[in-house]
């Protein structure tokens, strides 16, 4: 299936102002290097203007202040990358799934699928589950009993909820994502752990994207929450009774450990780690690689990288790092004694 | 499903001494925060007494220490902890599972499955696989060929565990865990790589349990041992050969490399990591987003986080971390200068 | 099934020289500790001869240097490790898997299976997908629409590839890894997260090996490509429009970011992370732990490990850290004054 617009139908559409060619047909969009002609691209950072000058692309999104950059049939927008986003969703729309229930799809009592749901081949639909209108359930899904998934959910194959999660609509998750499992709780005693029953759940808003293997716990006694609009990349683990509120964006690998609480519009980078019990203002970035030990109670930047370098310069340098508090107490030192010689030295007697 | 007891039925079970109105009726657990008058709370620790002045539970299970400090129905216990996970299990039994094979299930020629276990929907039982009796296997798991699984183990939905396989009693294994697939093992051939193959299996003890889309690969030669009673939370990565050591608990993206062995009760933090061949002794803890480079053969607490700030100090201390050498080369200096100075200072003539 | 070989008939097969009693009759490989008398074991590295002096080992591989460190049955070879690996694969064949499609498995219209390819029970097979000679799809796989997958592979339980992708021949992949799912991408919009479409694909080359519950999502517009002989074990996340040289092997929970490109034969550690857009050279070895920050353009190794200690003393250590400038521009100004002092001493007037 190819879907074409012309430039003035995608404004019509979207927005933004055509300039040049204003009939240009678009079918697919790419990088400005790799651009055909039936394909439109974007430029988002005036830096990349070289590209610009050389793309073979057939139009163009561009900022007000690139606007006169280029010849080509272009659009102009506030926003030149979210721009290219929504072209991008017009021009290759997700396919259709045919509504109804795969033969081989094994549905428990009391489930109430919506007529215009798809349930896949294999999966699995717990007793008294809700799928909303228009969602699909991929292939050899798991869905818990009781669990409630709103409308146009897409869940790809292979994920899993476990019984009485609530997600709300628009959701997306990826195959291997495992929602709902218990929380990591347990209790030592007299040498044995006991467990700790995980009854609370998983509490997911409107316009959340969970990736591929990324896991979420449910609560040990309450929920856990994701708020409307989280985007999770893969292999992110939440642990339970956190909650992360709405619009934040994290990066694969990350873990978040149990009852912290992430504030809206955070960014935080992959293989970071912030650990239990915090909370985490609106608007904190937290870089790749950093593991946040106390709350942060202010919107702003944080890093914790160790800088690599050669690994023989790594060591030579590193092994100091097991001294620093002695190295300290030698500058004190020389400090003093600079002090004490100063005040004896010639010029100030 | 309502299970509700009365106190004196709860320590007559679980042992505890019942202070005031003994005959109170509790149906669930909850926090001091949240409980309402059917809900049974704690009391861990001393400093969260205001808590407990300004609850609503309508029992708390404490300590000794603090047995007068409310006038609630309580019981009292040396582990009130420990104490809590034993009533909430009470009073949130697992759901039974149907004893049965569902007909979707594929059974392998030759399994031997209890007939009092449950295979639900879609599972795939490899040929000549024990399940032990009252064990559940969910929704589409895969056992393997000859794997043995021991009795009361609960496989949530989407569990892995390939072929030869040993696992104990009351294992718990959470969705998209996989268990036995072939540990990284390769040789370098005149620029290809050779697999090694894994020939051995991966042996679990009791009372084990292993969070979600947490691997444990088999063992190159010999196996890969986890012993009875560790807790292993979501998204570990557990390598060939390594050995846990009985009850030790680790949180959640932690990674072990091949062939080492852990102690027993040790400890470990969040997205840890240990390296290969090396021995962790008994009782150690391990800090989370510390990497352990060499063995520990002391019990006691280790660490290794680099400590985060605001992105721009960060930035002015990192800095120089590449060149700490150079820094204490320069104090070195100024030491050795300072000395001189001092011997040839007026008041040493 | 048990194989066995007389020493002369693996050195007909595999090279090396035969020392020793040839006719030496051999079913099994083991280590030097562990092995009996039918088995076969190796020594890579001659400091480990005291093991060979007492290994029950009925024969043994060895290099050039250590070919007569022992009077038992043995084959010479310049690359013992990786000669093991040759036997031991001949003395452990896969077992055969039966060609053909389970009747419980779901075949979309127009799939091209090969007579020769083996599809187990549950999995699926989408619409258009190609599946080469001699493959075998595991229980449970997805294998998405219009999929190419060569010959040869073998993916096992519970693998779910995405919609055109394309694997090579001798593909292994492991359980639970997810191949082709969405890249992270979003753009910001007025307070909301716009989805960036993921158009492009995942592409595979030959001889790759994928670990359990790895994570290779597919390119936003070209596609991600790991090129010939990769090796990948468990748990690592890699990130759209990545390119992986021929021949690099990662160690499990490595997290790699969007658009980075890698060299052939690099070697990274457990855990380790690259941000993206960079480039790595070929021949790089990247320490476990260690973040790159930056394109490397040298082969070399590269580290960025935090040294671990006993809390207390990392505690004391650490805390300068977030001082480190400060302390810098004290020894800076020690180093003004004592020169200022050296000036002014009485033996310089």
């Amino acid at each position: 299936m190819t879907v074409s617009y012309r430039l003035s139908e995608i404004a019509a559409q979207l927005g933004g102002r055509v300039l040049g060619h204003a009939e240009a047909c678009i079918s697919q969009v790419a990088t400005l290097e790799t651009a055909q002609s039936a394909q439109i691209s974007f430029l988002a950072n005036s830096k990349y203007r070289a590209q610009l000058a050389s793309t073979r692309a057939g139009a163009v999104i561009l900022g007000e202040a690139d606007a006169d950059a280029t010849a080509l049939p272009r659009i102009v927008s506030d926003n030149p990358y979210a721009y290219f986003a929504k072209v991008s969703a017009l021009l290759n729309p997700l396919p259709e799934a045919k509504p109804g229930i795969h033969p081989s799809a094994v549905i428990g009592a009391g489930a109430k699928i919506d007529a215009s749901a798809s349930i896949a081949a294999l999966a699995v639909i717990g007793a008294g589950a809700t799928i909303g209108a228009s969602s699909v359930i991929g292939e050899g899904c798991y869905i818990g009993e009781n669990v409630i998934i709103g409308s146009h959910a897409r869940l790809y194959p292979r994920v899993v909820i476990y019984h009485d999660c609530v997600l709300g609509n628009n959701l997306i998750a990826h195959s291997g994502a495992v929602i709902g499992a218990d929380g990591f709780g347990i209790a030592m005693d007299e040498g044995h752990w006991v467990k700790i029953p995980q009854i609370g759940c998983v509490v997911i808003g409107n316009d959340v994207e969970i990736g591929a293997n990324t896991t979420i716990d449910r609560g040990a006694l309450d929920d856990t929450v994701i708020e409307d609009g989280v985007k999770l990349d893969n292999q992110i683990q939440i642990a339970h009774n956190v909650r992360i509120g709405a619009h934040t964006a994290i990066a694969g690998c990350v873990g978040i450990a149990g009852s912290t609480t992430i504030g809206r519009y955070c960014l935080i980078g992959g293989s970071a780690g912030i650990l239990g019990h915090l909370e985490i203002a609106d608007h904190v970035e937290i870089a790749a690689f950093t593991l946040i030990g106390k709350s942060i109670r202010k919107a702003g930047s944080y890093a914790a990288i160790f800088p690599f370098s050669k690994s023989e310069e790594w060591r030579k340098n590193t092994v100091h790092l097991r001294h620093l508090d002695e190295l300290v107490q030698r500058i004190k030192k020389l400090e003093q004694e600079l002090e004490l010689l100063k005040r004896t030295a010639p010029g100030n007697r």
